[in-house]
């Protein structure tokens, strides 16, 4: 039974799966029909071969820029610094946000040895300085390591005189941004203050 | 972001996955080191190859004949009647059974258009009617459709003549086997009642 075993060690290091989500997922794929699982690992490589992280911004993409950094319509003056991809897609949902964005790819946790320097924040500092940038919104997390970079980043977008704002604490504390639902996130954006 | 959303699409058709996680899922996948992607599709495509099933009782295996069926010390007098293979793992774990499995691959649920004839019954008649079985204990789920199929095999096996018992209720109703402590299903086993 070692490949069975192998099957759920693997399932198991994936986020948010425990020792019974991964014995159930196994024996899943196991049942499964071959077609369903091709399917899968198919997805999986096609997407693991041509996704890419966007120049600008930093979100997924198959192209070179994201499909919102290569819109003329979005106001490039205006970028919304958040965490992670799945952020951008929940603050999209609003429609109150009409700029850019730029993700880091995590935040500060020096717990978990994440640094600046894995965060895309050099990405960020060189846009700004590139010019034509307005106002940078600091859309992080409303927890710990989300203020922690928020401030961080506060700290070195300063020099580079660029109106640096923080979203409104609508947002509750301790939580993920993007497990809130739409008007709260609306109105955290829509009352965002000076940092 | 076709791919992307694909891979999305076919984590979502995994048992326990919602929208929210699949997303983390598909995100993760992608951020991972491409070692880790591959470790995880080839243990799913070597166990897809390598793992059939006991030519006798039905569990997962990679040989014709499981671990259990193949122990000569195992009592085959004795089969015990689960739903699912995690049955088998979880009534390992008490130590409270020496006899073999039968793992049946679901129970009777009408809604779900699961009848008699996808639950590896016959299998199990013809293994009764071969001989040599004094008892065959009936460990199906203490829900609904666990309840329906000991019933309905209760019946098919009574003119074999095997006593046919069922594992004490001991087990909460409403519950899903694999999920419960060990101790509570030592005792289930221990109490078991004719039918």
């Amino acid at each position: 039974m070692k490949n069975v075993e192998r099957l759920v060690a693997a399932l198991k290091r994936l986020p948010g799966v425990g020792p019974k989500q991964s014995e159930r997922l196994a024996i899943h794929l196991l049942r499964a029909p071959r077609g369903e699982v091709e399917n899968l690992t198919e997805a999986l490589r096609e997407a693991k071969a041509s996704v890419r992280l966007c120049s600008r911004c930093g979100d997924f993409t198959e192209r070179e820029f994201c499909r919102l950094c290569a819109d003329p319509a979005r106001d490039a003056g205006l970028i919304c610094v958040v965490e992670e991809p799945q952020d951008v897609a929940a603050l999209e949902r609003t429609r109150a946000f009409r700029g850019l964005y730029h993700v880091l790819h995590g935040a500060l946790s020096p717990l978990e040895g994440l640094g600046p320097e894995r965060l895309r924040a050099r990405e960020l500092i060189e846009r700004v300085r590139a010019g034509g940038v307005r106002e940078v919104v600091l859309a992080t997390d409303p927890d710990t390591e989300g203020e922690a970079t928020a401030l961080y980043l506060a700290q070195l977008l300063k020099p580079l005189a660029a109106k640096i704002t923080r979203i409104a604490h609508g947002v509750p504390l301790g939580g993920d941004l993007d497990y809130l639902d739409e008007r709260t996130l609306s109105h955290a954006l829509t009352g965002r203050r000076e940092f």
